[in-house]
């Protein structure tokens, strides 16, 4: 069975996966880097900012597993650009050329456009869908491959209310943001239907995995 | 130097240190026992539910921090009895004839009445005062000795913002418990000021510590 999973979802203490003011030059709005930091650090995230080197304990072997088995991904408008980017005919994402997703890349907007192909077999598709209807999709496109919910916040909620996720990495970060958009806002009882585990890392994160319970 | 300590306190996933609709046969209302549950498993814990044994672990070494060197508590309203309490003469608190406090403790309300004597050398008082007035009244009661501000959020709220807080013990629980009252709001920032520990545990939850830096 293809499962449906989300990795290396930052959140602060008070649960927030991004800030306040989204804009071009501040992806996350006020939240900077302090969310995605601990993954900066590691021998995965490295080299996304082009530095060499990284940590190799807990915090990389939990942000490896983000890569494997993956035949498409889902994500948000606001994940894909800045607020506006509709109206930018030319815009193609935060990634350049050639973006790190490498598999059919499902985005969900209300205002959709042509796919685009790109570099190194990502290709962006969107969708105006519900959540069911985007999975249907990705699935039909990932090759019988896991689907990853990459984010951000808005569209993670709609797809844990409707029962879709198998299995979630969250990275709870040591700070408290007090604006932007909650993961956990509308998820009551959420822990009913998951086998959970927390585990503090030295870097001063503490990663939760739920994982679907079996019936 | 005396301190002001918070211990204990019980979070959900989401932040909230208490359910909706707290009553007399529901002190925290829909959260019932699972926010407080891993301490009842605690050999600090089990014997307040007059149970023996309890694990002797991480959870216990930290829920025991709560007693040693305390000389007076300062609680809110709604950690001393139910929504419409002050309307009863003879409500003393939910404790019985011996609290477990042992010293002086404040309870601050908008509609004080006079001070009870209780055994075992719990005094309430009751004060309509800032965080910091009720922080100098109970200094001056404590001979010497810490203050705990004993919960529930909005009072632990208001001495973080004031910035009154030496250190702080917080207990998340793997759960989303959607409504209460929440510990979070209102202190964007507040790991500025902080040492920040968080430590997992085998029976699920996390124990989260702020010491206050010194300058
Ligand atoms: N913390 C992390 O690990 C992490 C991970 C990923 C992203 N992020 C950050 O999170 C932020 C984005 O998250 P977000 O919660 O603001 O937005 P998001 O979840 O990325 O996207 C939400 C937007 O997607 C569109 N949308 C969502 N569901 C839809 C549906 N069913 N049908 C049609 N359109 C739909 C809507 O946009 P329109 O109506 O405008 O089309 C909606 O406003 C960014 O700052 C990003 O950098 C953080
Ligand atoms: N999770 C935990 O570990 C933990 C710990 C302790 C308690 N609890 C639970 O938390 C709940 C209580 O917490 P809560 O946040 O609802 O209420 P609370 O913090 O105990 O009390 C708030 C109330 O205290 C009074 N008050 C607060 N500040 C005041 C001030 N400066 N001056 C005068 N009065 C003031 C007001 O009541 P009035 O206006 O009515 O006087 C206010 O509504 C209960 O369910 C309790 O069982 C949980």
């Amino acid at each position: 069975m293809t499962q449906t999973r989300i990795h290396n979802l930052s959140i602060s203490l008070d649960g927030f996966a991004t800030g306040e003011g989204q804009a071009l030059d501040a992806p996350m709005g006020h939240a900077g880097m302090r969310l995605a930091g601990w993954m900066f650090a590691t021998r995965f995230g490295a080299p996304i900012l082009e530095r060499s080197g990284g940590t190799a304990g807990v915090d990389d072997a939990f942000a490896q597993q983000n890569e494997p088995g993956i035949g498409a991904e889902i994500m948000g408008a606001g994940k894909f650009g800045p607020p506006g980017w509709q109206d930018d005919p030319d815009w193609k994402g935060w990634w350049g050329a050639n973006p790190p997703f490498h598999t059919p890349t499902f985005v969900l907007t209300h205002r959709p456009r042509p796919s685009i192909g790109m570099e190194g077999g990502t290709t962006f598709h969107f969708l105006d869908a519900t959540a069911v209807e985007a999975l249907d999709a990705a699935s039909a496109a990932a090759e019988g491959r896991d689907i990853r919910i990459g984010g951000g916040a808005t569209v993670v909620r709609q797809f844990l209310a409707a029962g879709l996720v198998d299995h979630m990495h969250l990275v709870q970060v040591p700070i408290v943001l007090g604006r932007g958009v909650r993961v956990w806002d509308g998820l009551e009882g959420l822990e009913a239907d998951y086998d959970i585990e927390a585990v503090s890392a030295p870097s001063g994160v503490t990663h939760l995995t739920f994982d679907r319970k079996t019936a």
